[in-house]
């Protein structure tokens, strides 16, 4: 399962009901933040996400998308973290991130290293990747897409019985290609039972963002796509202005891209209250749209494993 | 009226329930923050203290006692303030303050002044100061005491109609202490319809310390007195280890101070859910103790104002 878990859902600076940017990702036993503006680890708190943390990624240097890493790893140095941490962000943010690791007093008890990344860079895990993309903000920013590496194709246990494979490592063998020697001394080839690669999960996050190609090409086919959705329409010159999108922007670029459902989040205080009029205006182009609150949980099923 | 707003009372990190320190106080038209840590202006929203502030007293500069300053400025920036903005630290304070107050690439839009204070410094304002006491905390650190000037004694107007003064100017002339002169011609001097000065109120806050002498004299009298009171006096060892007080030491501090009511602050998590422990350990040596707890209002009214 992937779980994404919403931290704060609330543009530039928060409100009663909303925080600053961060976003909790879980993909088995793997949790990453992206973004971690100021109260996000009280947030982790409040939505349970735990504190294991391997990975922060942060999509740009303005101050309600990063502020919160400095508390969020005294916390950790209390709670006797050892293992190491790493943080990824664009080009020239690693010194304001090295400053805001060690600012104040307390040592930070544990290896932290922040690295930069470009538009293209990719992070490699166990499986799956994360990989920064363009965005337009103004200043250097990145947006990210988990994706996953595509899974073996469907094994058709039934079929593969029927023609004679033994039982045992013969059915790993064929699973990942290899032919092997039916009872009779036939062979089997993978073809005959296995289905075509089960595709990886895409989950990716704009940060701020104006719509652009690159984001359309970057979120192709996501399973989920979490967009900059600052303002209503009406407000389309702000957006502009300012280096943001409206919800019914991030609607377009979620139908271009062909991805499963989408999130408007950064929301700007105006609305805070008000989170039906963007998730109206964005369904009347993309249906599968949402408007996050802080603690809104997403799952993302496996791909290609209905019946 | 005085009234102290607790926004933060956890120790060290945030709890799901208490954020980390921060008090707000408000003096007539003049509002004042002590201490600031990560999340400070989200409670300020939470328990609509208003964003007016004028100083910002930092006792000293641990993570949870000033992280919140960055954000609160941005914050501040967002909201069009003009206004200059005084913030106040101990010896040494100077430079993490102002790498707190720059951190991150955008510029504060109005004028923030950074001064160090030593125990015995005192800032002056209209009818009222704050000055900064010594306390023991292994950093260098400062409690801080709010204190108005005594107020012109009680005029007795019944008692100067009766003397035959003037009603008009002659009674405020009289009130300040000057002789006047009576429809009669006789002179009334101040002291037949002036009683006392009043004393001004005094709200001292000591951040973190060990409890000490130099804690009580600078305390001494103080109508509210708010002291750490990390732990529970089975963690006496651990409160010395620290740097930091048990209930039971604040309320001998509260009780040798002599002072008018104790509030217990900076809660380890481990009593964030029963804070009634501490309490009842308060009340046994000072009885007019209270636990904090985030959104607590405590207002002080004048004194010597009663019939």
């Amino acid at each position: 399962m992937i779980r994404v878990t919403f931290l704060g859902t609330a543009a530039a600076r928060p409100t009663p009901g909303r925080n600053v940017s961060g976003l909790a990702v879980q993909r088995e036993g793997d949790l990453m933040l992206f973004d971690c503006g100021e109260g996000t680890q009280r947030q982790m708190m409040r939505f349970a996400t735990g504190f294991a943390v391997s990975s922060v990624f942060i999509t740009h240097v303005h101050a309600d998308h990063f502020l919160g890493l400095t508390g969020l790893l005294r916390t950790m140095g209390l709670q006797g973290r050892t293992d190491p941490l790493s943080i990824y962000g664009p080009a020239r943010a690693g010194r304001i991130l090295e400053r805001a690791v060690h600012l104040g007093l307390e040592r930070v008890p544990f290896e932290v290293t922040i690295r930069e990344v470009d538009p293209g860079d990719r992070v490699d895990f166990d499986g799956w990747r994360v990989e920064a993309f363009e965005v337009t903000h103004g200043i250097r920013a990145v947006g990210f897409a988990l994706r996953e590496d595509d899974r073996l194709g469907r094994f058709d246990v039934e079929l593969a019985r029927r023609l004679g494979v033994p039982e045992g490592p013969a059915f790993g063998r064929l699973h990942r290609g290899e032919t092997v020697e039916a009872a009779d001394g036939r062979p089997v080839t993978a073809d005959e039972v296995v289905g075509p690669p089960r595709p990886g999960r895409i989950v990716a996050y704009t940060g701020d963002t104006r719509p652009s190609p690159a984001v359309v090409d970057a979120v192709s086919g996501a399973d989920l796509l979490i967009h900059d959705a600052t303002f209503l329409h009406e407000d389309a010159e702000r957006a502009r202005e300012t280096g943001h999108s409206t919800a019914a922007e991030a609607a377009e670029i979620a139908r271009e891209a062909g991805v499963g459902r989408l999130v408007l989040t950064h929301l700007s205080a105006r609305y805070a209250e008000v989170p039906h009029l963007l998730e109206a205006e964005a369904r009347a182009i993309f249906p599968a749209s949402t408007a996050a609150h802080d603690g809104l949980v997403i799952e993302i099923p496996l791909r290609g494993d209905e019946p």
